[in-house]
């Protein structure tokens, strides 16, 4: 397929702004005729065509931001969503949420639908079904339309844009740390199927810690959870085997490792820890409370929106696309202490 | 201020339906020259201006439904949202969600955002400060323009246009008809300020349940929750009167009731009972967990936009509002059973 020639392209290879490039081709008085003319008859030697659908998103700002998440009922996102209002509502955008439902076919017609003209640029967290497909078509095609997107939690590398994400690794290895100070050693990770990348992340931490502590990760005591399939059914059978705590990557398997000890006649915390993932409201109305990795969804949301709103509003001179980290923070409350 | 005249009036004196009275206004063929004449005099005559913000609704469908809820962090929306999806996708929908925060200005705004042409028709629930204030000119100017609007949960008289409610006030009467069947006699309310309709409603299912055993409200019993306070402040002192059980409107204080009887060294449930409203997550992991009533979110997202895509599909010849009550379950749980 030929390469599409975009204002990029052009901007890059005559050395102007993209700005630039798109003021002459409309034309505009601001631009000296010499650099117009150079730019006009570039763009017809390329053929180039301006993608409607991009000249539109460019030309008639909405002051809305489309924003698609993977899941409805989820505490994460539900913070995330508050910070994105909240930055949004302070530089005078409105927000719109869709939900892929982890679906890959409703996330590439979620996108359609929200980049038709009804918004100024997007903010996505990936669908489980397209990073298990690996197909990112639907974004990279945003990206070269130039229509500005920022990508959080879930984010892919072969994804050329603005991104947000926690620190995860760091996270896994404050999270098990923890309970390594706390004097337990044999740890069970439940965790995400591998192509979750959080998931894999916050596995790199917990291993990392171990290694720390000359402790050999043991495959036996990382259950990976099918969410098709009964959560507490799979995470079971690890109370089976010789355990004194638990890291679990979010608050719904760290409640139900929780449940489960207190069946098993463990006293939760003095025989046994859980520190689970997500500062969401069962994590603190779990009796025993649940230690959390508090992972900021608030902030998150509140610099992706910013990051999107400068990305709209300013046309830089080269694109090169920012990363923001944001680290995590424990949250002590009453399902871990010292060991005694 | 004088009437404006729309095609519903129209349609209404000269006795045809309203999609006579749209084609005849535009002038097609499909339509008799005679009632044509007719139409097009009477519009003449009483100065009709088609709104073009309802044409464009009306003409260009996006196959989009805009939803406005109060709250971003709430199991009962997120249920009906899934109940909207899935409802949407069946007939092949989108829907973009949007939140009014319970203010009166944001939703405001909302609504003007999303029925600038970008969505079909609106399912809303109402903020909280235009309950207080009583001002829907908002909504009803929105009727006006014939832009179908479906409004949930949390509905008012004034406003003329499809609405889906749970049956609050049998709800509240079987909440506190199952403490009152298990032996409870002082039974305390935590509900909403007055203005919120729910909670009113739920609160003469409450005092029903007690006047058919003979027992007199107690106004010391019933605590209305400011949510812009602590709520766990605002229920501690009810504890210090003579009460054996909690009925409370939503799951977050449920839980808070059963968090401050637990430290009082009251035991749950075997001497004091507490059940809650919104089968939530918190409900099904809190310790114990709570017996509640559960409002089936989901049926009323799938019916609300099941109503309003009837609405958008088919002109009815007379537009009568429809009304569906949703009736609620009680979901027992470990919070509740007869006392000893």
């Amino acid at each position: 397929m030929k390469q599409k020639i975009t204002i990029k392209t052009i901007a890059k290879e005559l050395g102007v702004s993209t700005s630039t490039v798109s003021k002459a081709l409309k034309d505009s008085h601001e631009i000296s005729k010499e650099t117009k003319d150079k730019i006009q008859a570039y763009a017809n030697l390329y053929n180039y065509k301006p993608n409607s659908l991009a000249l539109q998103l460019r030309n008639q700002k909405t002051k809305v931001i489309g924003v698609i998440l993977p899941k409805i009922v989820h505490h994460f996102f539900s913070t995330v969503i508050m910070g994105i209002e909240e930055g949004a509502i302070e530089k005078g955008y409105h927000i719109m949420v869709c939900f892929s439902n982890e679906s890959y076919a409703k996330e590439v017609e979620t996108l359609k639908v929200l980049s038709n003209g009804s918004v100024d640029g997007l903010i996505v967290s990936i669908a489980n079904e397209t990073l298990k497909n690996k197909d990112y078509k639907h974004f990279t095609d945003l990206v070269s339309e130039e229509i500005p997107l920022v990508l959080f939690d879930r984010v892919v590398d072969d994804i050329l844009c603005d991104k947000v994400v926690v620190d995860d690794v760091g996270a896994g290895y404050k999270a098990t740390k923890h309970l390594l100070d706390n004097g337990r050693k044999k740890i069970a990770l439940i965790t995400t199927p591998k192509h979750v990348n959080v998931g894999t992340l916050r596995r790199q931490g917990y291993e990392k810690a171990l290694i720390e502590e000359y402790i050999k990760t043991n495959n036996n005591l990382i259950i990976e959870i099918d969410e098709n399939l009964d959560v507490r059914k799979q995470i079971e059978p690890v109370f089976n085997l010789d355990i004194d705590g638990v890291f679990a990557v979010n608050e719904i398997y760290a409640a139900n490792a929780i449940r489960i000890a207190k069946e098993k006649g463990l006293k939760v915390p003095e025989d046994f820890s859980v520190i689970g993932f997500t500062d969401g409201l069962i994590s603190e109305y779990s009796s025993p409370s649940i230690t959390t990795i508090a992972q900021h969804g608030f902030t998150m949301g509140k610099q992706s929106v910013e990051l999107l709103i400068e990305r709209i509003e300013k046309e830089s001179e080269v694109y090169s696309p920012k990363k923001i980290v944001i680290s995590s923070d424990l949250k002590l409350r009453e399902s871990t202490k010292p060991s005694s």
